[in-house]
């Protein structure tokens, strides 16, 4: 933590502040500058507290120097997190594709889906049971049913289930019929859902907020972590911006970033991001390309009549097309499928 | 429901798309441009089906024309929502001010904060039991302990009681204890605690979501009011945006605008908005004057030791101050307070 | 300067940065925490080269201290900046209302503007002869024409005068007609437009870039200061952000900011920010609530046939209703009109 | 256009628009549904003023209907456009690489730099002679000392010149040096600018502004091509979001928007949006997945001393490297280098 104070702050102020530092048992290095002094603190401060001296006489800024996270950051677990789930390595050497339908609409379309993203190479199956929608006249999911139909199309591809939960009460539940838990971006900072999470010991993946800075999705991961599983997940799915065009803004610098400071799985949702189905390919492609670990996507055998999100929902065929390329972009960056 | 059809869009295409909104039981209304069709669409269309129709070949666009929310606009209720809790009456002639510590800390500072607000003019005691917070590593605040304190404070002072519930399975132990329940920012779409909370039948204050619209925080309400709640009061305390010497923009033009669309309360938060005391109460002040039927803002009696966001709380002198210049900004748009 | 070295960083690394700082002819500070080490960096750093550092291995962040602006903040200068123009003091006791229509129209409708708004109080005359437009389809103004009917107006009612100036060939046209130069929303980082104004001597109002920060706008003031330049108004007129219901949002938690950390005057414009009449007054009021030096809005006398803007001007007895207000609401906070 | 009125606007509201619009000559096609009257226009409203009536009593919303941009737009021009200078194509089938320092320092470090990207594929040399700089105390370019090295350069290697241009007074002296003019984010609602370098009919490349939309950046160019010249490239480089970890947050997804609406070149810049070295490479591969037609990065043989963005800039060894990658990614996706 550096103590940055005002331009003119008088002796008793700067001394005011350190004796402060002081009672925290805190040691301090003042540098007296030409302008200014600035006070730097070291000792371990847990609980944060000099934070809270910003509104002393004289100080102007608080900078913390540490990252506010301690076991989702790079720095504390310097080798990459690969998540092992049967033969499947989320995070590991190879790209893992998850696809399905928004929502799992009945057992006919989610088995036909199925089979035909896992020929094209997915691994994963997602599939929406409980669907928070921003308006409470959209269809909200099958609920238990749809976690049922999940589970018997994993029993018949071999595919790994991903769906959402959205209610910490339901946590159980769905840990029972599900491989990986999956916490909405409007859910990232329900933190009774990710302690619940992380109780549940299930491998989880995070969305990332619409408006949640890297930052803040790591230490969303942090709630889950800290109740004793390791095994999350981080999925960028698009910020908030100004540009209406797309409904959200895909943040693929994130995904550097994240590696970079993190060694939690990056995964990539491009099709809510950009809410458009003829957007869908090419940042898919762009998101391995800029060394995503995998992609999230929704394929639907009939997007016109899709009871959620349909227009950004690719065809079998399209899914079909567009995983020849993604095979292709992972081997220029020195992946696998 | 206008759909817009691409320059350009054949014959054909403009059939198929007509036909596929006759077969949902619905009119159409072809304008034929001179470069552009639209076709407008007459019926009652519940489940937005015609949303879904953006894949169809030569649709470029989908404008809704009706409101998504039912309840919470002022085409449905033209009339004000007035709350009536015991001679508080939110929404009503008087703007109300909700004060008190950010976090619950204990019986003494609680008491002492409570008669002093009172003795200011405020109506409302606000304070954290459950405090959601970015870092699993901040003060979580005393749960049902600090409920109690906030009844007792009731019991002596005659304030009412709003504190935030963060978790659906709490939602029935804090009605018992609060006369307003809270959803907070990070929670406004957190769509089975919106549901629990209109179940509950207690008057609830949502705050707006930091990358929400006004028309998102509305259709919050919606699932509150849907539930059989009426009683809401929506709460601005500031949007995300580039700017970061403030914490978040605070967004007063919400105000007008929520009372011109919407019947319900408008109340702002100052303080978690901006995040430095000095701008609390500047604007505050411009709330009152842009039309808010109140403020809550946050006191402690020695904010340089609160446990949680001392750095913009008031002073109860400061306080004080405040609120005689909210008396007579009040006074001048034709309210009391 | 702070340099902050990443956890890990070598001996080495270390020396090698510091080194490399003393090279500078600056001097360094080193503080060995439990797990980084930081750098303080002494000394005059003019080019503010020390940031060029950041690539180099080991290093994690580099964080200045001292403002990058000279003149425009209060450091350097701590008494408010009042800028008199006649009997008209910018930034002193009295809040000063500018007003008059987006875009000078003609002769006659600019007069009886001007007559108007004059004996409602306004002290400056506000019209624009060269329009930036997003589109080239939308009018463009009258040029010097529209600049001689402001003057004649200024001869006959006592009005100062100021307008928009686009292009740096016309600074000094401008200058021979109006009392105060304005720099638009998007020229405000026209480096070439602000130099040029900053040499002509004449007082000039800077409205905030749609992204631009605070500081960002203390900047854009610098350029025009360091001309010689020190009568710089800075003006709120909304930023970009993600709701789409007001057509930027206007921040006016920048006024008390600016008010804090600069000595230049801050005039708020409610009616760019919101694009909507009805929300022109209640922002107006909230503006002059929270400590702006004044307020810049459009009246026109028949808004719907307004050849620009016309959704967000007042009617000729709109402005005369809402400057009563502002008149009661100035005196509240302390100051005339 | 589409005019919805409110909920519960009357006949003679209806009729008062209605007769409104026949006024300027044009016909209206009014739809009465269960709740809301729209009317749709038809006719030739070059001047959109119907985008007026937006204060009429009863109006709620005025929907356009038509793009606002005439030339930029794939609706008047279906092919892409190609712009052949000499042998390079750009916006055709090859994928087109810019590359130089930010700023050109001196001869021989632009020499070395040029001769080393054309070797590794770049086609085009870029370095800044006139810098528009956020502050004004940054190296702010040589001028016209570095148009000469750039000319220089071009007659060694054979390589084309992009330069930036920020002063309307300067075009015609940049465009004696220069193949391609840059407008420079800050400067895309310069217009001034705009027209003049419209006026030089020399190919020029546009950068979206922070705070611009896809449309704004459509229209920005809409202001070149009025004034005939259609050589106009679109570059994203970033917008402002909330996000500090990178300086702007690069929108990829805007190239595969503006190729499906707009039938100009895109190309990216990794770099500037980004801000870090770390994150060119993958953002540079990901723009070329996602369907750029080209990049522009910037190179420095010693990116630690450069004047101007150094920690952004590859080193020549890095830049041979990323090379290597984008050849291999533009073949996937159909393209050659």
């Amino acid at each position: 933590m550096i103590i940055v104070m005002r331009t003119g702050a008088g002796k008793e102020q700067i001394e005011n502040v350190i004796e402060k530092v002081h009672s925290f048992g805190l040691r301090t290095h003042p540098i007296y500058g030409v302008q200014k002094t600035v006070i730097g603190i070291v000792g371990d401060d847990k609980t944060r507290i000099v934070e809270k001296m910003h509104g002393m006489p004289g100080v102007e800024d608080i900078i913390p120097i540490l990252q506010p996270y301690k076991f989702a950051g790079r720095e504390a677990h310097p080798e990459d997190t690969v998540i092992a789930l049967g033969d499947v390595r989320i995070g590991g050497e190879d790209v893992v594709v998850m696809a399905g339908p928004c929502a799992v609409e009945g057992e006919e379309m989610l088995l036909q889906t199925a089979r035909r993203v896992k020929s094209a190479g997915a691994r994963v199956l997602r599939g929406g049971a409980y669907k928070p929608r921003t308006s409470p006249y959209s269809f909200q999911g099958l609920g238990e049913e749809a976690l049922k139909y999940l589970a018997e199309a994993r029993e018949e591809t071999g595919l790994l289930v991903i769906t959402e939960v959205t209610d910490p009460r339901n946590v159980e539940l769905v840990s029972r019929y599900a491989d990986i838990l999956q916490v909405g971006a409007r859910n990232m900072q329900n933190f009774a859902l990710l302690t619940e999470v992380g109780k549940s010991g299930h491998p989880a993946m995070l969305k990332r907020g619409p408006s949640s800075t890297v930052k803040d999705l790591l230490l969303a991961a942090e709630y889950v972590i800290i109740e004793g599983n390791r095994d999350v997940i981080l999925c960028e799915r698009g910020i908030t911006t100004f540009e209406t065009y797309t409904r959200n803004t895909l943040d693929l610098s994130a995904v550097p970033v994240i590696k970079d400071i993190s060694h939690l799985p990056v995964i990539v949702d491009p099709a809510h991001a950009t809410g458009r189905t003829h957007l869908v390919e090419p940042m898919a492609l762009a998101a391995i390309a800029a060394g995503a670990d995998g992609i999230i996507v929704e394929v639907h055998p009939d997007p016109d009549s899709a009871l959620c999100d349909g227009p950004q929902a690719l065809t079998l065929t399209q899914f079909d097309s567009m995983m020849g390329k993604v095979r292709s972009i992972a081997g220029i960056v020195g992946r696998g499928l």
